[in-house]
């Protein structure tokens, strides 16, 4: 059934000259072994953690725009100083797109495999900007016969991602907690889960139009960095809701060091002696993203008792084990058009995700900005 | 026995006009309780960690000096943004001075208090620079009979510190360390108990000098941050060793983001393909000083598998528990002439303490530059 099946896939090199390219490889899609399936993808989301691999550090805004309107290449230089991060990917075409969803057109003989065949599925591991994509039954999640893979194409890196948070807080026993850059389709989920789940929430946001889509949603806590009270209403929302543990996308200059201060202030506001060290309350907070490149700047005013750590789903997912992964990917798939719903801007093709004016936009990482990618479209 | 005995403290007040005042008071020594003893002070370690409760965030270049020679007053100004961090302790003298040593010299009826009397002890409890005081005799660690209080005098912050940094690291799961002012007396114990104990450790210090004092202890691995090949060296240092903890005592500046950013080269020495989150060690910088009091700069070119946090001697005894806390100060009193002896610069009396030029010399907190207050010097 996939004999002759051939497929575009969006490959992305870092040549050793010190050039990023970007183009659309065509090649024949393998048959399927006993317990894979053949996905034909409708759907993938180009979330920020896609575009380190998209991109490799290149300058985009020096990139050059060559080939044909189906099969576009792109150009871009890379700092010098960047290349020595390059070393592993070397002259390698890398396929990109975490994650995406589509319908198993073809099915190998297990059971499991065959149980799929006609399925619409979310999909999780590499390479889905591609028409078609061989992977092992098990790495699928069905979906609901209602839903589009547009609906379920972000079923994984953000839903397990927001739940992650949340775990994570149970697991290390905080009771509520503070999100950066928190208008995002990942800080909508996350408010949706808190609502549901009763847990506090303090969101932060630079933009008020940010704060109004917060609001929307029912968000109880939302402060704006920006603002001249920003610390005083950080603390305030951190007493109301006794949070002591952030997750922070910024990555870059004084936020997180600001959010431990401010808990700090708030553990202090109950404190009932001069403690030379300050508070004997644990704060922490997790980088998970870098939206902000620059150097974190910890100015250390809050106590001997915090922590600042990268989070990654991933270890995450391998610390609770395949069995509680297994339950979130449920939640996720029974959830998927209401506390998991992403939005987006636009939904281009693989050669539209390819164009300039693309380019700039998701590059952006900005709110309300993200761009899905359908291979498929058009054909 | 102990009734009319008087004795000077030394207490240091944090005026709510802005200004520290150090000054000595004489009181009367209470009677101890039936668990109490009565210890006569001996010697007690001006130790960085004293500073802070000591100098209350005040200007000492600025500080101005009266009293007599017997009772000197020291006075200095704080800076009014620093005043905040005070509210806890305002117009409260408070008594200083974490550690000591000295003569039991009066014992409540309990057998366990009895059993001390006329020992000579280390304590561990504040209030230290002080001729006498009272405390149950649970918290004295009576040391061998040819042991001095001076050599006993530095029996706990320091040591305990320091065993607690190799605990730490086996309750972690790392498996050799790296420690910053390496060569201070915390530094020398820490690589005593590191050679004794068959863990690498990575010594960085910033003068030839203090390299010199560490290889004279049989130190393998020393570097220097002020040396031009600083970060080639601690990732060559990284990789014999395999340390992936660290603990630092400057906190200010770039130097933890050096030391993760060593870790993640030595990591990526063995990895056989490229990962876009770098590699999957974890690395971990505890910050247990402050040295520079400046922000702590994170380049957060390691990764996502990291971590920065404060350490603390009191919450990690806590962990760690009654049992095992007490076998590690048993340690401490069997090798207190050895792995844990400390050097000093000079030996004051409590009004030698507050004079200009003792406050300028071990307000550096420079290696080689600790002082010991014995509060009965004279007398």
């Amino acid at each position: 059934m996939t004999e002759n099946l051939r497929g575009l896939k969006l490959t992305s090199t870092v040549k050793s000259e010190g050039v990023l390219e970007l183009a659309l490889v065509d090649s024949e899609v393998r048959s399927p072994g006993p317990d894979e399936v053949v996905v034909r993808i409708e759907a993938a989301p180009i979330n920020p953690s896609d575009l380190g691999l998209l991109f490799g550090l290149a300058d985009m805004t020096a990139a050059e725009f060559s080939g044909s309107a189906e099969r576009p290449v792109v150009r871009a230089p890379i700092p010098e100083n960047f290349m020595k991060h390059m070393a592993g990917r070397l002259d390698e075409p890398m396929p990109v797109g975490n994650e995406g969803a589509g319908v198993v057109v073809a099915a190998g003989s297990s059971a499991a495999a065959q149980a799929l065949l006609g399925r619409t599925v979310g999909v999780l591991g590499g390479a889905m900007y591609a028409q078609y994509r061989v992977l092992n039954a098990s790495m699928c999640l069905p979906l609901g016969e209602d839903t589009s893979p547009r609906e379920g194409a972000a079923c994984f890196v953000n839903p397990l991602t927001a739940l992650g948070m949340v775990e994570t807080m149970r697991m290390e026993g905080h009771t509520a907690l503070v999100h950066t850059a928190a208008a995002s389709n990942l800080g909508q989920m996350l408010q949706k889960i808190c609502l549901a789940d009763g847990v506090g929430l303090v969101n932060i946001v630079r933009k008020p139009e940010q704060e109004e889509i917060l609001r929307g949603i029912g968000a109880a806590h939302v402060v704006n960095s920006a603002a001249e009270n920003f610390r005083e209403d950080l603390t305030e929302a951190l007493v109301t809701t006794g949070a002591t543990l952030g997750f922070d996308a910024i990555g870059g200059g004084r936020l997180a060091s600001d959010i431990l201060a401010c808990m700090e202030a708030a553990a202090s506001r109950t404190a009932t002696e001069y403690s030379r060290y300050g508070s004997t309350t644990h704060k922490q907070v997790y980088i998970y993203g870098g939206l902000d490149l620059g150097p974190t700047e910890l100015h250390r005013s809050f106590g001997m008792y915090w922590g600042v750590g990268g989070w990654l789903l991933t270890p995450f997912l391998q610390k609770i084990g395949p069995e509680e992964t297994q339950r979130l990917k449920e939640r996720v798939a029974d959830e998927v058009k209401t506390t998991f719903a992403s939005h987006y801007a636009e939904e281009v093709s693989l050669a539209g995700a390819l164009q300039a004016d693309a380019i700039s936009a998701y590059g952006q990482k900005a709110t309300g900005q993200k761009y899905l990618i359908n291979p498929n479209a058009g054909l």
